[in-house]
């Protein structure tokens, strides 16, 4: 609850220390790993042993990564550290602990701030991870960065790099809903409003791949995940750059949503284009032996909830990267994902 | 060395992800403790059987923490990595991996980037912390945020809270040098210049205190420590606050530099401003137990090559926290460090 006398006080009013103080009671935990949270130079945290650690970090920007007419504080918080989760994810780990650093303009509501913070704390503690400190500075932009650990046990951590020529590729979910979810937000319109509310939502409430990238790592299944943070084509580079090899992906197994064919349709746009370029999908895109693909299609949907898709397969670097299309063209698939520094 | 024909480019030209394969290959380490380091999802590192993890983050952000008319890329990089060492130094730690986001705008060098990153893993390197991963996003204005990972013995971390009534309070080094540099920096002027230099050097330059903050941790002698990023005042209301305590500070027991005094003394200022509330010396505060004070002072400066000061003690909350002038009056000590968001 919050007081009402609160809600108009900013960031300026109560100061750095005043809000630090307020945030530690709420994001207090009994977690019994954490030795010690919020209040000193550093958390102290024990990890489990016979583990690995993974470390990931995202930084979000006002006005590069987010629009306040688009999305809540509360969202924002969630999502921020759904991103990060979602890196966990790809890595077959479970996440840990977390510190957030924010730059906040001097005028930002501390009531705000506070669903802020709720979002992440409610979004991180659904998979485990306790945000354990940070730092709190002033900025022009509203600035957040979420550094996450996560533990992996020894030597099941899903890489980029372990990729082989023939292995299937598989893809969770739906792809290019929350490029299109965006589009919606940016081009409000009458046109199939059901639709546009699906995509939309996808776009500000993205849910980490979690359970998948947990099932993949803890059975062997897969050889090489990462998260589809900035559209399937880049990441499809990623995996074959790091695996030193080729792909080829099939137009028509790529998994579109009813959602966004609807959309498309109504606005005169084209689904692949979201799906190859859109971004901020947070699907995990994995690579499976043949010998393994029945096990992962008879057991990680079911226990996850999840379906997959095989959109296509790895092949030697020599063969390039393509998209096979319907009509069975084989065209380069360039990596036009999202570049934030790019002249779009 | 930097190929002639990249010092004109711009991040905005080469791109979010030229840039990252370019750090990339400056930081690769052999450090068999990191099993895998830029280039996927998140890192993956083994931590020591037998230790803790300390997590500490830091964000510095263009026009509030650092003025590019006063300090060099190298120089940024080196301070940013410092000032988060010097927070595993106040917890007795050795850090170990840290995860770099950077907000950039557009027309940024990369050249200049190049050597920020030469600063952050010159420093980092210097104590053992390897950069191992990272975020790169545009941004208006420069925002640098660094998030380490640090190990120590299990049991053995300095907490702010450890702190019993009747500790005798050391400090490291000298206090105030670095708000001096700063003052130095904003009102050049002719008078003094030697001074000025050593003062402005100690701003832009900090070293963390990290074999002071290991031989305290290793050897069990301190039951509290902090480190002096916000100034003396706010940071022994740090370690009262935690520890439930109040303090005696000894005005003439403060250690002063020969800088700061000539500095101060011909610019018509007071050293004890600047030691009370100039900030950022990362020097570290440490409280010491009556019985081993003696070996902090024979061991510690020899082995450490810092020289350490006592400067009060840990009273019964009751009793406040007071400085104790050089004329024996006891006035309430206030936490005057620097808030980010507050008015001054």
């Amino acid at each position: 609850m919050k007081d009402p006398k609160d809600i108009k006080k900013t960031i300026g009013s109560i100061g750095e220390f005043g809000f630090i103080e307020k945030i530690r009671q709420s994001l207090k935990t009994k977690d019994k790993s954490i030795l010690s949270g919020i209040g000193d130079d550093a958390a102290i945290f024990k990890p489990t042993s016979g583990h690995e650690l993974v470390f990931t970090t995202d930084m979000l920007v006002e006005g590069r990564h987010f629009d306040w007419k688009f999305i809540t504080p509360w969202q924002l918080g969630a999502k921020t550290m759904a991103v990060n989760i979602s890196d966990c994810a790809a890595m077959g780990a479970k996440p840990t602990v977390a510190v957030v650093s924010l730059g906040i303009p001097k005028n930002y509501p501390v009531a705000n701030l506070e669903t802020f913070y709720d979002g992440m704390k409610s979004m991180g503690e659904s998979f485990g991870a306790h945000i354990v400190g940070g730092d709190t500075v002033g900025s022009d932009q509203f600035v957040v960065n979420v550094a996450l650990i996560g533990e992996v046990e020894s030597g099941k951590a899903l890489r980029r790099s372990g990729a082989k020529a023939g292995d299937a590729i598989f893809v969770t979910g739906t792809l290019g809903d929350s490029g299109a979810g965006l589009h919606a937000l940016k081009h409000p319109s009458e046109n199939n409003p059901d639709a546009a509310a699906t995509l939309v939502k996808r776009h500000l409430n993205p849910t980490p791949r979690f359970t998948v990238g947990r099932a993949l790592s803890t059975k062997r299944l897969a050889t090489a995940a990462i998260d589809i943070s900035d559209g399937l084509s880049s990441e499809v580079h990623h995996l074959c750059d790091e695996s030193k090899l080729g792909a080829e992906i099939h137009e028509e197994a790529l998994p579109i949503s009813p959602s966004l064919k609807a959309y498309c349709a109504s606005h005169g746009l084209d689904p692949l284009e979201f799906i190859l370029s859109g971004g901020e999908d947070y699907e995990l895109l994995f690579t499976v032996p043949l010998t393994h693909i029945s096990q992962v299609l008879q057991k990680v949907p079911g226990e996850t909830g999840t379906p997959l898709k095989s959109i296509g397969r790895m092949v030697p670097a020599v063969k390039g990267i393509v998209l096979i299309t319907r009509k069975g063209e084989r065209l380069p698939l360039k990596a036009k994902g999202f570049d934030h520094f790019s002249k779009k």
